[in-house]
């Protein structure tokens, strides 16, 4: 199985809540951070969807806090595509503190909807290059064929 | 059953982002709105909490996003503590339109833990009075005993 | 002089930082909201301009920090809009706590700009009526003609 | 005139707005990601700072738009400590592009009080150390003895 890289996020100030710790809805954000690092590994540049008309809205976010991340904290946060169709994409994801301890599990479930109309539509027939190259993605990361 | 109180919220302009909708993380932002709002109701001020040495992270999110909200969008969050045994409480939540029409529904779950020592406390034993409250307002919104 | 109507925000706890304060890069988002409260107020709806292609975004933003919103707070914003020539719309702001004290100043300075374009724009040949119900309220804020 | 390391940050699509550029709030934030990187880079780390028992609140900012960072972009933020006489900080920031483009310039003036009486403090008596390391860096930035 390829390794993923991960997204490298350095905690800033303005992420800390009066917890003294990461205010928890960042580390949904930095899912995103991460989805866009492990496609782009591959090539593959989500301003180019966009540009091509198609965009990504999130369904499902969960997310389960093992302990938090603090200011000046380096975290690796993994994202790993998990499942396919062209309809639906589902990410599942860790967050990594310095000594490698889990910090926080979750997974986002993505479609895919036309910029103009707003309507959901299949990336096989939209997008077919790039439904590929993600298709393969998944397959490496699920430790398929290759 | 008692009705509980909605949080009103209208939708910031920096709340949106480049899909020309609410950045999915902010949903998550409002959740922590409705909680505050539906215990205040209550009498319950958190910021007492917090001034006792009690913190109450949050230990799991969930997030179901049926449509978006736009800015300028004037919505409800309504937040119901549907569990709650001193040691973890569960919250659930629906966000909703102008229209009444459902945007957003998810949930939270929560422990207490020791401002000082970071370790989890029992509320029941640790301010048995806020937990009295919070007890008889999962019931009232469960339509329970009332 | 008309009275300006504030903008009415209870501060969150996402918006707070690990100092315990409100993060100072916040109050720069609460002007926006008081900006899109006080056009409302004249019947002007942001939503609107942007709908007729026009957008207008900040070219200049200046802030001083006299003391600090916390968490559970109830503040006002104040937006005064001061100069305004179709090219160029100056904001002043005011946020004060709940016992009238104020906690912050600031202003911010706009242009107009096509959206299709990206192009400065003069907003008194592109939205006169618009334009007009803006000038009315500058006149007004500084205690003109009315 | 030694060289500033700039910090570098990868636009985020949760930073943008509906008007597709970033929200012009997030500049701020970055401001304080290349301070942090500024002084980390002469061995001072913030968090021993408030470890110290003192904190940096901001007193003023100001921030100049030039034109916009947009989702994908990389921008470099220079941080630069103009002046400091253990009472008060400024810094002096920019904002480039790929293209070594001007996108933001800024400031943004800082006081030292103490994290439990809030009271403003001299850094000089507080933490003759670092405050004598900043000096330094305020001195090497301006040009100055080095």
């Amino acid at each position: 199985m390829k390794e993923i890289t991960p997204c490298t996020h350095r905690v800033a100030y303005y992420e800390t809540d009066q917890m003294g710790i990461v205010h928890h809805s960042n580390y949904i954000r930095w899912f995103e951070e991460a989805r866009d690092a492990v496609v782009r590994d591959q090539g593959i540049d989500y301003r180019q969807i966009e540009a091509g008309g198609v965009l990504m809205p999130v369904v499902r976010i969960a997310c389960d806090y093992k302990s938090a991340a603090k200011y000046g904290d380096t975290v690796r946060i993994y994202a790993y595509p998990r499942r396919f169709n062209g309809i639906r994409l589902l990410y599942e994801y860790e967050v990594r503190g310095e000594a490698d301890n889990l910090i926080v599990t979750g997974s986002s479930e993505h479609c895919f909807i036309d910029a103009a109309s707003r309507k959901p539509l299949n990336l096989k027939k939209r997008m077919p290059e790039y439904c590929e190259a993600l298709s393969r993605l998944v397959e490496t990361v699920n430790g398929g064929k290759e």
